[in-house]
């Protein structure tokens, strides 16, 4: 297999845009990385698109042409993968594999989605739809109660504390207040964090991650012809997907994702790398208590150590390994089609050394670890510098 | 790129089942499959799903997974792919594409819808999300009306009749009554299909195809290892996606499709056949128009043509260039996430000889053409006898 470069990169800010539709905010991204490749439409040889919900929360469905062709792509293959949260990871997964195969030189990768134009319970429903619709929906579970019980059993069992899930996200605020295309530049304190309105015991307020409008995309291609496109190609050294039952009574159990686990060590072995290699990564805080156990699924920490580990700072952006330096969807912003394309640029960006403010110190090596619905799909990617 | 062949094949009959939902459709054609390939689910390695609107028509989203696991696949790659009407058409080419490159060596491509459960006005409006919401749907358009006036303009410009459209639908109906999986199983004469009710002038009742349930699957292999799971594999000589605006208004001329003409392009140069050496097809008849316009964009007929040919007879089981032996969308039924994965399920058949009453005689080169939308996608695959 050959190795494949992220050549440009380009985002939509994330937040409520009631002027922006669906297609302007995936033209935008897609403009700019395709500016930021030095390129155009007529270079892009396959469209990825990753989008959850676009026709229930928009009518409008067969996304992939219908935002290819108007950013001037004509006959190519142009394909929407729906994978819940994870689907443009997924996208970006299945446009690696077509790359490094050598099927194609050059593609683009987007992620969209556009929540705000439903009002929230409606939003709260469609989301539904990555839980299990007749043990879960039926009975009236949703995200934030789903996360609940998860969040409950981690504490349970290993002591984690309603202060570590504020922790988290104290944290991801504190990032997202520097980053300019953040929905919520707002630092909160940890007291705010542990008072805020509860949503679904033990979580509140800012334990949930945002509902978003946005979009992300990025140019693949051949890494032996990146120099074409970019003077800072970006390496993707692994890549990999992994599923699980969507149903969480099915688990085992509900406090690690074996999809997860499975995902990580698919790209560690592609990327002939370990957790501890890992200088700083994008995790998917959808709840606090989800970076919580991805830093534990990752192996960045031990089984049960994530809570304190986060409490005890290690993972802001001068801590031992920082995660979300962008802010995360709690603070940066969940288009849930988006998320996953967004992650691989918010790395991009670090590893280019062009994160402003929020840049990291130790920025050769990240990983972007994208989450479908509690825990059924996760797309693991690691990037490095060229 | 390796040789890839289709070892096991299975699909539901389709038609209206209130007592199946999506899932179940969906495991009785995965494990009709696997059966057909003497193997289990531990043999699969990444799971393709084409699903046009199951969060529309079901509430249950983040379908892939759900579908996989409950077939008892763990851990593995599982995406649910998208592209309107040829969705599993789509899901099949990413699969073939992931085999070819040896990225794996046996995977399971699987299509299902389930649509009956809405009423026929919200069937309607959900199949509408796969036209233009903006300059189509909001002005009222549905697929029957735009398909309408394809074949206004195709009757304008080549003299195409009434009874050629009728035609079409004869000889399908015809070929579903002989199969035993189709849903509506009635030979009807050109009289009934002429003066059946107006649907949209000039289509009526009989120009469209049907409303259904139903799902399909087939396992892909690398052809070195395709003697392990089965005595009669199939040859996947040739596949191609390409896309073109979503919106008619946007192309030049709507009695032509670009996406069909350049998939099938893509297909004839990978198999290295010319049109004039495919022996049959399942064309994509989701109206009667549709297959005409199909018959000349494959290059089976001249340009304007098609109508004729088919009055004339060109197209019946024992015609120069048999067309949907199957039923087609028409008469075996059409549920849209399934109708491609479906195609090939009846290609399959008849190069296997095992097509019954309407096995062809000559039956060892196929085509199967799947479309999405008023051609924005186009799927077009070559299989041939090993």
């Amino acid at each position: 297999m050959r190795k494949v470069a992220v050549v440009g990169a380009g985002k939509t800010p994330f937040g409520a845009f009631a002027d922006k539709d669906l297609r302007s905010l995936a033209m935008t991204a897609g403009t700019k990385a395709l500016e930021n490749a030095r390129t155009g439409p007529d270079a892009i040889e396959a469209f990825y698109l990753g989008n959850f919900a676009g026709p229930q929360f928009t009518s409008q469905n067969h996304l992939a042409p219908w935002i290819s062709t108007a950013l001037g792509m004509k006959g190519i293959p142009s394909t929407r993968f729906e994978a819940a949260c994870a689907s443009s990871g997924s996208a970006f997964f299945h446009a690696f594999q077509a790359v490094s195969a050598g099927i194609y030189d050059v593609v683009m990768v987007a992620g969209v989605e556009k929540m705000t134009s439903q009002p929230t319970a409606r939003v709260t429903e469609i989301l539904a739809g990555a839980g299990d619709s007749q043990t879960e929906v039926l009975v009236g579970s949703t995200f934030p109660s789903l996360f609940a019980m998860i969040a409950r059993r981690h504490m349970h069992d290993f002591g984690t504390k309603r202060e570590h899930l504020s922790a988290v996200a104290v944290k991801n605020h504190e990032n997202g207040a520097l980053n300019p295309d953040a929905q919520m530049r707002k630092v909160i304190t940890l007291e705010q964090a542990m008072n805020a309105r509860p949503i679904a015991e033990p979580l509140n307020l800012y334990d949930c991650s945002l509902i978003s409008d946005g979009a992300a995309a990025v140019v693949l291609c051949a890494a032996d012809r990146a120099r074409e496109f970019s003077d800072k190609p970006v390496k993707v050294l692994g890549v990999a997907q992994a599923s699980d039952f969507v149903a969480l009574d099915l688990k085992e159990d509900i406090t690690t994702f074996p999809a997860v686990r499975a995902a990580a060590q698919g790209a560690y072995r592609m990327a002939g790398v370990a957790a501890a290699d890992i200088e700083f990564a994008e995790l998917h805080d959808c709840f606090t208590i989800a970076e919580i156990v991805a830093m534990e699924d990752l192996g960045f920490v031990e089984r049960g150590r994530g809570g304190f580990f986060s409490f005890e700072g290690g993972t802001r952006r001068g801590g031992e390994k920082p995660v979300n330096a962008s802010g995360g969807l709690k603070s940066k912003g969940h288009p849930v089609g988006a998320t996953g394309v967004a992650q691989i640029c918010d790395i991009v960006q670090q590893l280019r050394c062009e994160a402003g403010e929020r840049q990291l110190k130790r920025h050769s090596l990240g990983l972007a670890q994208n989450l479908g619905g509690s825990g059924a799909t996760c797309v693991v990617t690691i990037l490095g510098r060229d």
